[in-house]
């Protein structure tokens, strides 16, 4: 079962980064073509997800999956860029309708991108909507307006799968969705099935959720449609190699997926600024298999007994000897 | 209008705590009664939230009243003790059930003193309800649990208020009615009429959310039943004197609720460790008069109209000045 | 004595900004010299920091100090990129020791910009120092570079001064020179007179520094050689109007500098991504102001005596009347 | 050499503990002496650390040492108590006086109580020294008598080591002693050649710290006396068990002990709230045990070859592969 396990990145996992203060970038690939050329060279790497528009170049859609195809790589999801400068204030809340306007057609094009790579979604991650400053904003009609954005797209495209990736801040000092909760409960506000939740393991552990309570919590809801994977401090979204700061948590994220029969792509979503990028994903996805060994190996009765006592310690020397004992 | 506004205080804000070093306590009153005497010194309060069982004696209601009486004392909620050394691992998701039946029958025993007293509401905090490690315990039927729990009582006393007050973590690591958002699904999922949110500034801003927008949701949800107030440093429940460190962000939290006429008694949090009880009450009382004048000097237009600019240095100067010269 | 306050802003409050997502940019000036007339344009600015080499074109000295004469602008400080592509890996501390050389000569090429502009000062902003994995690096190794690196510019420059400019993380998820302790333990062990401190009140909250606190050691040390001021979140470098969200802390912090006559310049470090960056200044000026004139109200006699007592709410609120009421 | 590694809790891992909140407590053994024969159950525990005055009884020196004969247990260190209800405005830097003294004659009783059981230490962690608000204290001066205060004590007692344990707050909201560069930098201060640092790797990581890195510059400093472990979620001082959380930090600080060569006791600061305490701290020396066979194996010319190129990701592959192939 678990060598059927397929793998994935954000593209931009292979990107060039800047920052505020290497405002020349860390290195790496200018355009999406090449950042393709370099995801190939990932051992066991399958899909990817892809920003929209194409970085470093106007490339159609079939010079994008020529290079895909070279590279036996398939499409997961689309990102429409909707956090670039014209959306600095936001795209969904933007204070300006005509932007707000311009938010709904970059998505409304991104629908057709993934209907041309037969991919399962639009992923839809409001980065700047959200707020800085106390008294910026009216909080009511902010969190309106990101429930009618997403809404609008959800009705007018009921073919389509949207999955809100949430995060608790950065670029804004608050972001809208900015947790498991707050999002579910927009999503039950907009009444959709095809609005759903990409929970990523980071977001989560930034937010002070434990991921595996935000994917059961997800799951119970029907709403996750999609993860990706990282580490971090847990007071930034650091988006660090997977596995190297929380390998418990990790390990319980992916046991609660399994014991849901939860099944989909394990996604990376790393920014290796200094590392190796190649090395960077072999090294997560290497995690990644070792995780699903020590899954094969965990007595999962066992473990659902001590859980029933709430007895942590018997339940994590459970995890601890599986996860451990697969490297 | 604001010369009518009613203010409260947990009455623990003038007991004797303890903590893991001073296990013999910060000195204070040693008893419920005499602790309704240190807070009848407080100008200006009205209300005071129980603890319940009462401490220090064993007093009956009619004892409480008199003394209460002699204040000049009514009584907002009762609060029972789900969180003491019986309830270690957890009330309503308690692993045990006969543990789980005694946090039930303690507070159906809390209706009757709510009733006894004429007061609004039971209010529920299950700080042990959560967990500590990874693996510990089965999310999905944790959150089940506390929903549960919560519901049965709601269900079979729909006479009474009950109201959930969330919080990050403390005691636990982390605690099952984290935030806002998770408490408002939980008691959307109940469905009951009667369950709804105490909303504390100082929760809201340990859980890094702004605490204008947590009103703000729970007030269009109509699960906004009741408040305190308290200051922190945004990475633990410190309970400090309200208004001494974010006294703007407090200022938005009370704009927040005046906006929606919202009405309730503006109450206290707080755990003066190592300060004068009464005098940390009235420090915090003086600040909550200064808002209330600063609100009725605000000009809610203006800010709404910077709001809708997202304009935050606008809206800033707006609230800057009426606050601050309201001092 | 407050009207003689002088008053200063790094040059890049009036730059383009980009992170991660809004790669094209928050908008603001493309050059330095058109962002030193924004800075001309606010009220009260006297001096500016200028990173070097020049942005946005390849400008000489002669040319940068026409356009601040014209502006009516001097320079207290020269920040030398050291932070950049090629300083991904470190500065002082990059493995390479030709990037490491690299790092010296620009630095001693600044060195002869500050003389040229008669500035006070040389700012080392070692942003790309540290680390960011476990076991990435020899701690003792790297922490002796840091010190070997300015220390060896210092001795070079006997007759200059050199700031160094302390913050936990940010870019790399931690930073070598992360405390104001941690930077005096190492100017001590450097040993020279011209290395000292460049105090950052956002830098210190992020840090869980008490930035009055931060400013008394440096003081008591001889080594606060300069400060600038913004605000944040307590859990993140992010810049804000100083004043915004925690006014009384600065206060406490211009009461520090007041009390120990330290007579200097008070500068604004913020990045107004989503303001108008010349209202941003004028805003967090405006409190400067309010500052001054709080102190000039202040009882310092009685601040001391309820400190002596450590009377937080007798002291809390002598310092919230006196500030607040200068607004 | 790893099986001749010696082990040791403080004696407080087999108390009973309460908090804010179970003010009855959460269970656990009522005295000393009883703590005692729990800490013997614990496999491969040879030494204790004993708060003092010894509780829950009016114990002789004799008595204690009895008890601790009969379990096979020795004494590394003595902890006097300054930091209950008395202390609860400081210890070292209390307003009063008179408290000041009390302090320094209890610490100084606890000099003999040292030298009755051939401890290596006094320790010293004075919780209660700090500040909880902004303008509460004079910062210099209370940094000022943190030091006074055990410099004389140092100064008096030349023939005893006083261990400073920092942590960044709790009880007080900011405690003086709150970082290792703080603390050295207050011994150097100090000048004399007993005084040092008692490294709690938790306590580190709550600062922000990466513990190897703090035990390295101790270890610089001549200044690392001893240690002890424990886990946490880097926001608070949970003192979950050692490994549960941060293995490969716990790995990487452990690693810095063994290349500097730095011999002492792997000691527990455990609080097992929920657990059985005997399984908490046999869970935890289980780690520790797997985790000094992972030294045995780990490469450490390799791991340093790797750090001199801040190599991360192939010093982790190393760190992950010798540590959790351990187990």
């Amino acid at each position: 079962m678990t060598n059927e396990q397929i793998y994935g990145a954000g593209i931009w996992h292979f990107a060039s980064y800047v920052d505020r203060y290497a405002t020349d970038g860390y290195g790496g690939p200018q355009s999406i073509l090449d950042a393709i050329d370099v995801a190939g060279q990932v051992r066991d790497l399958s899909v990817v997800d892809l920003n929209w528009p194409f970085w470093g170049g106007d490339f159609s859609n079939e010079q994008v999956k020529e290079r895909l195809d070279a590279n036996n790589l398939s499409v997961i999801g689309i990102t429409p860029e909707i956090y670039t400068k014209v959306f600095a204030k936001g795209s969904f809340t933007n204070p300006d309708p005509g932007v707000r306007e311009l938010a709904h057609e970059l998505i409304t094009n991104a629908v057709g991108v993934v209907k041309y790579f037969g991919a399962d979604y639009v992923k839809l991650w409001p980065g700047q909507d959200g707020w800085d400053y106390p008294f910026q904003v009216d909080h009511g009609a902010l969190w309106k307006a990101s429930m009618d954005g997403v809404g609008r797209l959800a009705d007018e495209n009921p073919d389509v799968k949207f999955v809100i990736e949430y995060k608790p801040r950065e670029p804004r000092v608050h972001m809208s969705f900015d947790s498991v909760a707050r999002t579910l409960l927009g999503i039950e506000k907009i009444g959709l099935p095809n609005v759903g939740i990409l929970l990523d393991f980071g977001h989560a552990l930034f937010g002070g959720e434990s991921p595996a309570d935000s994917a059961q919590l997800a799951i119970d809801y029907g709403r996750l449609f999609g993860m990706d994977v990282n580490d971090n401090l847990r007071s930034w979204d650091d988006d660090m190699v997977a596995g190297t700061v929380h390998p418990i948590e990790l390990f319980e994220f992916f046991y609660t997926l399994r014991k849901n029969n939860w099944e989909g792509v394990w996604q990376l979503d790393q920014f290796p600024f200094r590392e190796n990028q190649v090395q960077a994903a072999n090294h997560a996805i290497d995690f990644l298999k070792a995780a699903g060994r020590g899954l094969d190996k965990l007595d999962f009765a066992a473990v659902q007994e001590a859980q029933n006592n709430h007895d942590a310690l018997t339940a994590l020397a459970l995890a601890q000897k599986a996860l451990f004992s697969s490297f």
